[in-house]
């Protein structure tokens, strides 16, 4: 295997960015991670760096090295149109790299961490939500994702922004009592006093306040007190979020196939995933939940795909078996300081 | 009359304020119309000219001078805890002024814009949406006024959040279609194509990308277009702006009164009035509903009450029936070049 070309796969994403170096049988080489790897949110410079982090630490101790990389997929959102990849290529240049840099979409890398075949569904709800539809290995349909403002419902942002609206209707004496509200003020450290202020409590004028001088998509944050709450507020919060994540499947959804399933909200057992499941009714015979915790698997079987193999579910099976125990590894090496 | 102090009221707004002089009968002697007033959204230096010029333009022709005045209530939004008062008072001052200041909530001006009786209600659906129980000439309770992000449930904000959510999802196939979505399309200047991306129209991309280059607020703008709008989805918004506005309503009621309704959303007979009525069924019987134009003419009472009088309906009658003729000169004069 040493004199073959070896081939990067790129999980860049928002918070940390994912390197796999692999070969085209699927043989995991190396892994690694680095920080911000989305030029639209991290900007250009920091984005290229936390993607060059990443990469270092996939080739560190194989003795190879970037110029012996043939392909690199970097799957990342946002960057579909692609257009310019300067603000990456230029680095990866400076660091050796001659070969081929492509773009592919996040949602994409995610379908195949959790499957290989060429038709089917990938759904993420994290901060945000999205669903993608998958012909012929390409994405087909792709339906919300529409950021927090116009969209993402049943998302993390969702969940949050839910609860918070909750505990100041509370407060504010126009909504259910809930132990949401409680939770929300300790969040914020907010304690609770008997004053009023032009007949409300005060402490909502104080919670209002605080809501507001942080960005909106902050509220996600708020999001796992719904999973630790047991209330009927913090249920009811968590089947909406499962009608809606169904909805939103629903709307590309077009005969039986795997359904990776990203992000959190999604993937443990609970109220989100029963109302999701009852939403679709007939429909979930047809889906083959699974759960992937990120897009680093399926970057590298883009890569493998981009270096021209045409690679199957044994690829796919290998990919995630050789870099399981070097994820656990670098995980290992994260947590000692 | 010439040698009574004279009192001034002022209805100080985000976007105007407006300033009645008037006597302790209510016999309104001036009226004038200034710049932002608001120091919270306008700064203080910029609410303070505002402010001033407003007085100015009540004092034009009156032979009288603003050190004649003995009394000013300033009323607006987010004053209510008062404590600073000096951004105000050192400009008046400086014009003359050698009287008291009183700060006063812009609800309560607008109550006593359309009502005298000590117990009553005040509900405002403009940008915002909040409501206030009056009891004893004071505000007893407060509901929603929670914000764009966390409530303002039924305001102009919340119809126009609305509406650019179900074009969006009319767009992304996860909605009904509607008509609204071409006034949206339009509002912005985008062109429909055949293109798609990733599975769907590049025109909502572009949609997106143009909702999200605007502070949220700025969706209030749109709200008209449900107003004219005939089709399902547009009637679906409006009447569950009604019932919201009923249900903030609702949370605050304790038995008959007048109801004093302030901003354009619940002003016009329509389909949010209709499902406001409808819904709050038989507590509507109890409730005489009163438009009003904006806060000018409570504010003049509250001036008048502040002064030491314990105005009644004959002075709020007076008070709205002297003003009218003035506010009309007004108005034709700001239309002129």
């Amino acid at each position: 295997m040493s004199h073959e070309p070896l081939l990067i796969g790129l999980d860049a994403g928002g918070t940390s960015t994912r390197a796999v170096l692999t070969d085209r049988g699927g043989r995991c080489a190396g892994y690694g991670v680095g920080g911000r790897g989305n030029p639209v949110s991290a900007g250009p410079e920091r984005a290229a760096s936390g993607v060059l982090d990443a990469i270092s630490a996939a080739l560190e101790g194989t003795g190879r090295a970037l110029s012996d990389v043939s392909t690199v997929v970097a799957a990342m959102a946002g960057m579909r149109a692609a257009g310019d990849s300067d603000w990456l290529m230029s680095r990866l240049a400076s660091a050796g790299f001659g070969g081929r840099l492509v773009f592919e979409s996040d949602l994409l890398a995610t379908y195949f961490s959790g499957a290989s075949s060429s038709f089917g569904y990938a759904l993420v709800s994290g901060t945000g939500a999205c669903v993608i539809r998958v012909k012929d290995g390409r994405i087909d349909r792709t339906g919300d994702g529409l950021g927090w403002l116009l969209g993402d419902r049943g998302s993390g942002f969702w969940i949050g922004h839910a609860i918070a609206r909750a505990a100041v209707q509370d407060l504010d004496g126009n909504g259910a009592r809930t132990a949401l509200t409680d939770r929300v003020l300790a969040h914020f450290a907010i304690t609770r006093t008997g004053e009023e202020d032009s007949g409300r409590p005060r402490v909502l004028e104080q919670l209002v306040s605080e809501l507001y001088s942080h960005p909106p998509i902050e509220l996600a944050a708020l999001a796992p007190y719904a999973f630790e709450g047991a209330d009927a507020v913090a249920r009811g919060i968590l089947t909406d979020a499962g009608r809606h994540l169904a909805d939103t499947l629903s709307a590309v959804l077009h005969g039986p196939g795997p359904l990776v399933v990203g992000g959190s909200v999604l993937a443990r057992p609970g109220p989100v995933r029963d109302a999701f499941l009852h939403r679709l009714g007939d429909d979930a015979a047809g889906l083959d939940l699974r759960p992937v915790g990120d897009g680093a698997v399926g970057a590298a079987f883009l890569a493998v795909r981009a270096a021209g193999a045409d690679p199957g579910e044994s690829v796919r099976e290998r990919l995630a078996r050789t870099v399981a125990p070097l994820r656990a590894r670098a995980g290992a090496q994260r947590r000692e300081p």
